[in-house]
C-alpha cells in the first residue's frame, strides 16, 4: 500500500479538496442542493474506487450512500460507516480562510501542514481515507475480506433517518464489524483507540413573557423579562459544585472503577498546556473529577446557543417577548437519552414561574457506548496502528457522541471499532477546522492493515 | 385653531407619513444617510411652517435642528424639544406592515384609526404636532409668545452630543420653559401629565471562556461555558424577591411618601386587563410594590438582549468562546446613573469565576427627574388639556427615561413640562408601533392652548 499511497498523494489531496469545496451543511435547509451534490460526488468516487452495487438510498431526509465489494461470502465483512454532512461554519468572521476553500497551512502541531476547511477532519477527510485505502487494496489486489460502505448525510443533525434505514436493510447491511473513523488519537506520537463515547440529549427551549416586545421603561419592573427568567432557569440547572440539579439525572450513571480512573489519569495530559492553549485562567467542571474524567466518564450540560431581545449594534430598551436557548447534555453509559430528555423537559417546565410560558423541544439524542477491548476488531485496530505508528495505541474514552454506535449494536447486533485519526485540537465544529496531512495519509496507510489483521484474526 | 386644523387634517397626515417613511434609526450606522435625510426633511418643514434662523447645527454625531420665532423679546419663550431618530425596527418579522410604510388601521383602543409605523408615536408624530400647531398659530396670527425648536437625532442612543451643544449655546437656547411631547396620557378619556421619569444606566457585557469555539463533546464538562456562566451571573443580579443584589444599588433611592403612593394607586388601573392585554399569567416584580409603583417609583434591571453560540436552525454542539448581554437599569430620583453604572461594573466583574474573562462596557445613561406641579408651565399644561379633553388631567409618574429633563435643568437652569399624547399601549420600541389619529390631532389642538395659558400666567 505504501507504494500506491506514495504515488498518489497529490491526487488523494486534490480529490479531498474537491469534496471539501461542497458546503454540505445538513442543519441549514439553504444548503440542501449542496448536501445532495456531495452525496453524488461520493457516489461517483466510490464507483471509481471499485465498489459495486453503489447507490444513493433515499430516506425521509438526505440519502445514504451504499456500496460494497463482496469477494467471498465465506470471508468476514467489514462495514465502513461515516458521514458526508458537516457542521454549520458559523461564526464566519472567525475563519482565517474560507470554510469551503480548503488550503494547506503549517501549524505548530502540524509541521507538515494541515488542511483547513469545514469537514476536513469531521468527517469528510476521515471518510475519504477509507475510499482511498479501499482503492489501494483493490489496485494492489490485497483486499482480504468483504467491504460495505454506508455513508450518511445527517450525522450532524442527529441521524434521524438512520435507524429506520438499518431496520429496513438488515440483510443488505449484514456484517461482522463496523469500522468508523470519526474520532481522534491523543497525539500524533501517542496513538489511541476510542473505547467510550458519550451519549447526547439536545433540546431547544423557548421562554415567552408578554405577547409582544415592550418598552422596558414603561413595563420594566412589573412584567417578567424572558431573558432574565431564562438566565435564572439555566443558572439553576447546575449547583455550586457544577453538578446538574435535574432530579434523577445521575441515577443511572455508570460508576467507573477506581482502577480504570487511575489508568485514564495516567495517560499523557498536561493541565497547564491545556489551559494555556485555550487561554483560560482555569478549567471549570464537576467537583471531585479531573479534566480527563469530566470530559469522558461524567455527564455534562452546556448551552450551545442563546438569544433574545435586541442583539444589534448600540442600545435598545426593549423588554422582549421571547428568549431562547439550545442546551445539550452529554451522557455516559447507562443513561438513556430519551429518559434524560424527558427528565429535563419536566424539570425545566417546573422551573417556570407563572409569569412566563416555557416550551421544550427535543432536537436529537443518542446513547453513550463503551467498546470492549478483547474483541478481534479491537485487536486488529491495535495491531494496525502499532504497525503504522510504530507504537502501541492506548484505549481512550472520548467526550463526544457518535450515537450510531449504540444503534448499530441494537439494530444490527454488531460491534463497532472507533479507529479515528484526528486530534482534539483540530477545531472540529469550530472556525478553522483542520486535519493534518500527516493524519490523512496515516489513516490511508493504517486502514489496510486493519483489514489484513482482522481477516487473519477471524480465520 | 380648530378651524385651521379641521381644514388641514389630510395634509397634516400626509406630511407625517412622508416623515415616517424615512428610516432614521440612529443605533445602526447602516441608516446614517436616512437619519441625515430626516433632519433635512424637518428643516424644510420648519421653514415652511414659518420659523426663522432655521439650521442644522453640527455635533460629533447627528445634527440638531434649531429654529425660532421671536415676536417680542419681552415676552416669555417656550423651547420645544423632541427627537427625529427612532428605535431599530427589529424583529422585523413581527410587524404586520412595514415599519417604514405608514398605514392607518383601526384597533379596539383606536376606533378612529391609528398610524402604524416606527416613530409614529416616539417621537416623530409628537414632534410633528408641534410643527403643525406652530404653523397654525402663525397662520391665525395668535402666537402669544416666542418659540424655539431644538430637535435632536440621538435620543434613542443616549443624547451624547446634547450636553456639549447645550453648554456651547446657552444664549441661543435661553428660554423660560421647555415643552416636550414624548410621553403618554393614561387613556384617551383620562388625560394626564407626566411628573416623574426614571433615569437609566445601560451596559453591554461580554463573557469570554476559551479563546475559540470548541466542540462541546470533546471539551464540555471541563471548560467553562460562557453562556452558562453569563446566565449564572445575570440570575444572581436579582434575589427571590426580585430585588437587585448589586451592593449599594438601593442606597440613594428616594423614598416616596405613603400619601403619594396612595394617590398613585388610586389612578385608574385594572390588573386583570393589564395581564390579559399582555397575555401573561401574572405580573412579576419587586415584592412589596404594586404594578404602578414597580413601573414608576422603583428601579429595575432588565436584559434587553442576549446572544452567544449557535443561534441558527437545527443543532450545533458548540461550546462557544463568547456570550454577550445588553442590560439596562431604570433609576429613580436621587440615584446617579454614573454611580450605578460603576456599582454594576464592579459587582459584575466580581461575579466572574477564574475560568472566564468579563468586560463591562457602559452604553449610555441619564438621570431620573420629578417635575413640580405648582409652576406656571404645569398649570398651563393642565389648563390646556382640560380645555381640549374637557376633563382635568392628573399628574402621573412615567416609567421611561428622558434623561434630557435633568440635563436641561442642570445646564440651562430651566424646567421642563412633559405634555405627551401617546398611550402606553402604542407599542413604542416594539413591532407595530402606532399612534392614534385622535391623539395626533388632539396634540395639535392642545399645544396652542398651552402657549395661550402660559403667556397669560407669565404676565
Amino acid at each position: 500500500m505504501s507504494g500506491f499511497l506514495d504515488k498518489n498523494k497529490q491526487r488523494f489531496l486534490d480529490e479531498l479538496f474537491d469534496l471539501l469545496r461542497i458546503p454540505s451543511v445538513s442543519a441549514d435547509p439553504a444548503f440542501k442542493d449542496d448536501v445532495l451534490k456531495t452525496a453524488e460526488f461520493l457516489k461517483e468516487k466510490l464507483i471509481a474506487a471499485g465498489a459495486e452495487n453503489v447507490e444513493l438510498c433515499p430516506t425521509d431526509g438526505y440519502p445514504i450512500l451504499y456500496g460494497d465489494k463482496i469477494i467471498d461470502p465465506a470471508l468476514p465483512t467489514v462495514l465502513v460507516y461515516g458521514h458526508y454532512d458537516v457542521q454549520p461554519p458559523d461564526p464566519l468572521d472567525l475563519w482565517d480562510s474560507g470554510p469551503f476553500e480548503p488550503v494547506i497551512k503549517k501549524t505548530d502541531i502540524h509541521p507538515e501542514g494541515a488542511i483547513f476547511a469545514r469537514g476536513a477532519c469531521d468527517d469528510k477527510g476521515q471518510v475519504y481515507m477509507h475510499f482511498k485505502a479501499f482503492e489501494g487494496m483493490l489496485a494492489e489486489d490485497r483486499l482480504p475480506c468483504n467491504v460495505k460502505f454506508m455513508i450518511e448525510g445527517e450525522e450532524e443533525v442527529g441521524s434521524e433517518n438512520l435507524a429506520p434505514f438499518l431496520s429496513a436493510n438488515k440483510e443488505k447491511l449484514a456484517c461482522d464489524v463496523i469500522l468508523v473513523s470519526d474520532t481522534s488519537v491523543i497525539a500524533n506520537d501517542c496513538p489511541s483507540i476510542t473505547v467510550g463515547l458519550r451519549g447526547l440529549s439536545y433540546v431547544e427551549v423557548e421562554v415567552t413573557g408578554p405577547n409582544r416586545d415592550l418598552h422596558s421603561g414603561v413595563f420594566g419592573g412589573a412584567v417578567a423579562n424572558p431573558i432574565n427568567i431564562l438566565a435564572k432557569m439555566i443558572a439553576s440547572l447546575q449547583d455550586e459544585n457544577n453538578r446538574i440539579t435535574i432530579p434523577g439525572f445521575y441515577d443511572d450513571v455508570a460508576v467507573v472503577s477506581a482502577e480504570e480512573r487511575k489508568m485514564m489519569n495516567d495517560a499523557p495530559f498536561n493541565l497547564k498546556t491545556y489551559e494555556n492553549d485555550l487561554e483560560i485562567g482555569s478549567v471549570h467542571g464537576e467537583e471531585g473529577f479531573t479534566t480527563i474524567e469530566r470530559t469522558s466518564i461524567r455527564p455534562t450540560l452546556d448551552c450551545n446557543g442563546i438569544w433574545g431581545g435586541y442583539i444589534g449594534e448600540g442600545a435598545k430598551t426593549v423588554l422582549p417577548s421571547k428568549a431562547y436557548a439550545k442546551i445539550s447534555m452529554r451522557l455516559v453509559p447507562n443513561q438513556s437519552s430519551d429518559k434524560i430528555t424527558e427528565l429535563f423537559k419536566k424539570h425545566f417546565e417546573s422551573l417556570a414561574p407563572d409569569s412566563v410560558k416555557v416550551e421544550v423541544k427535543p432536537h436529537h439524542g443518542g446513547e453513550a457506548a463503551v467498546t470492549p477491548t478483547d474483541t478481534p476488531e479491537y485487536k486488529a485496530a491495535h495491531m494496525a496502528m502499532e504497525k503504522s505508528y510504530g507504537k502501541a495505541p492506548i484505549p481512550a474514552r472520548g467526550g463526544g457522541s457518535i450515537p450510531i454506535v449504540a444503534l448499530f449494536e441494537e439494530v444490527l447486533g454488531v460491534k463497532t471499532v472507533l479507529m479515528g485519526f484526528g486530534l482534539d485540537s483540530d477545531d472540529i465544529h469550530s472556525p478553522n477546522e483542520h486535519y493534518g496531512v500527516f493524519n490523512y495519509f496515516k489513516g490511508i496507510e493504517t486502514i489496510p492493515y486493519f483489514f489484513e489483521y482482522y481477516a487473519e484474526l477471524k480465520k
